[in-house]
């Protein structure tokens, strides 16, 4: 099924069913929040399902037209925000063209930071930032959001904790990452609000060739400017989700609601399909030209990025966002 | 005045206002949380005010005993935590005893990390932790909660979000974070449940002796396994939390109900006045005799951290914890 969080002038917003086309959406009847079924999926689940059912056959009372300008992220913020960097030809990269210590056993221990839940952004807000000087970036991504996972969850085990994937434009404000990549205690004033597409997906929704292995099997689109920028494959991820949730519960509980992202996604051919982030592709230009070519984000930029199934339809909607100046107080 | 939350069996639980000397609490009428009191602080506070001053009177319905071992955390779970390294006595000497590179701008631009807070532990409850061979450590320190904050709010305005201060035990696990520092991306797996005292205070509890220029004015006193481990005081912290909110916030708005952490309070005389932590502990050693004397805690052992007034009474009540093996699923 498809949920989504309409804006409603409250602070976690109204939970929605919206239907496989996107055309429609229905309130989740007396489940407020997505937060609230998280905590108790397994009663809220079959409720939502029958109005999913009711909702795709045109028999769902109350249905009205879906419109992705007026969702919040899914969880307009979640009590915890994991963000991995899981697609190995990204970190090698970045690594060799900055001369970068490779992490300790980086194919054996995912590298994974904890990042703000407390704010995110609807694929279709503006992302207000204070500096064009910073290196604005976008890193288009795909994510899973759990149920309670108790500490020291087995990989074995944690896969049927997943029960929503997302998709997400991870923000990153470069130049800023550089000095904090150095401090040991990673990275927060360079990782600005993070922005979801309108609307999460149960992992059925990707079909058996689209969610395979604690992988989504599809590729990512991420266009600039209405330019593409790069389609590479989600399936190359080199830790399942399944992998990455366990990492994460190793020593403490995951809270029902805890997303956890897969970083940049990125192929090894990506000379070919293109990157989901500029530092990517001045990454290759460094390795190209001894020198990126291609600047950051200025202020008024859109980013979008999407997700189309096998027959071409959208499956979480677009994030389709603005880059603007914020105004500080 | 002081506030917590009582255990009800509900995921959050249930706000209650606590007289000044610890001893009776009353629940905070209609608003049932924490959380809900941040969120609309100018509204809430002077309820809240004055059930504090019927309960101190005596006047107050419904007042009942106070237990500390019923208590959550303050907040049981907050949108977003975020602990600092303030103490420039305590990254001076770790620097200096693990040879590490000192961190860009480390008298300028605060050390600090995005923790979990999707769930602590109240001052009472037992620390689950999968092994001792992860060199488990209290760190005792303060915090302070504030109210929402814009991106960008200065350090002149930002005192003004400071709504509650808390006492708090940020257990780490110290094998886990020399691998995790070495990342770049911060510490995850070796940051386990952080702890709260009992009781948030407003900033007045304290006295103008006792807050002033956006720190605590008052030693902490820190035992393991009923013996004195330190007592520095509070106020030699290297940022303010003025500085360390307007840090926090450069780059996004801070939710209501963040927590912003100390981290584990040092004083330069430490040889005098003892630690917080055990890996300072451990440096003095290094110092002194080349090298580590004291090991990590064991299951069993007891850390017990408080605050007292000028007239030797407990503030937040006291964190007064079992560190014990987790059950693994």
């Amino acid at each position: 099924m498809k949920l989504g969080t309409l804006k409603d002038g409250t602070r976690d917003g109204r939970l929605v069913v919206v239907s496989r086309d996107l055309t429609g959406a229905v309130a989740a009847g007396p489940i407020a929040t997505l937060q609230q079924a998280l905590e108790d999926w397994s009663a809220a689940a079959p409720q939502l399902e029958a109005l999913y059912g009711e909702l795709n056959a045109g028999t769902a009372a109350g249905t009205f037209a879906f419109d992705a300008a007026r969702m919040h992220a899914p969880l307009p913020r979640a009590w915890q925000w994991l963000d991995a960097s899981a697609f190995h030809s990204h970190g090698d990269l970045l690594e060799k063209v900055f001369g970068l210590e490779p992490p300790p056993e980086k194919r054996s221990v995912p590298l994974m930071y904890q990042g703000a839940g407390d704010d995110f952004l609807g694929g279709h807000d503006d992302m207000p930032l204070p500096s064009d000087a910073d290196g604005m970036d976008f890193e288009g991504a795909v994510g899973v959001v759990v149920d309670r996972v108790p500490m020291g969850t087995a990989v074995s085990a944690a896969g049927q904790h997943i029960r929503l994937i997302l998709l997400v434009n991870a923000a990153s404000l470069r130049v800023i990452a550089g000095r904090e990549a150095k401090t040991g205690f990673g990275f927060l004033q360079s990782k600005p609000a993070t922005s979801f597409a309108p609307v999460a997906v149960t992992p059925d929704e990707l079909g058996p060739d689209g969610w395979r292995d604690g992988r989504v099997r599809r590729p990512i689109q991420v266009y600039w400017n209405g330019r593409e920028f790069g389609h590479p494959d989600c399936g190359q991820m080199g830790f399942s989700f399944d992998e990455l949730i366990a990492h994460a519960a190793s020593t403490r509980n995951l809270g029902a609601g805890t997303i956890i992202g897969s970083g940049t996604i990125s192929n090894a051919n990506y000379r070919e399909v293109g990157s989901c982030c500029i530092a990517e592709r001045r990454g290759i230009e460094m390795e190209d030209f001894g020198k990126p070519r291609t600047d950051y984000m200025k202020f008024g930029d859109r980013v979008r990025i999407e997700m189309l199934d096998a027959q071409g339809q959208s499956i979480f909607g677009a994030i389709d966002q603005r880059v603007v100046q914020a105004r500080l107080p």
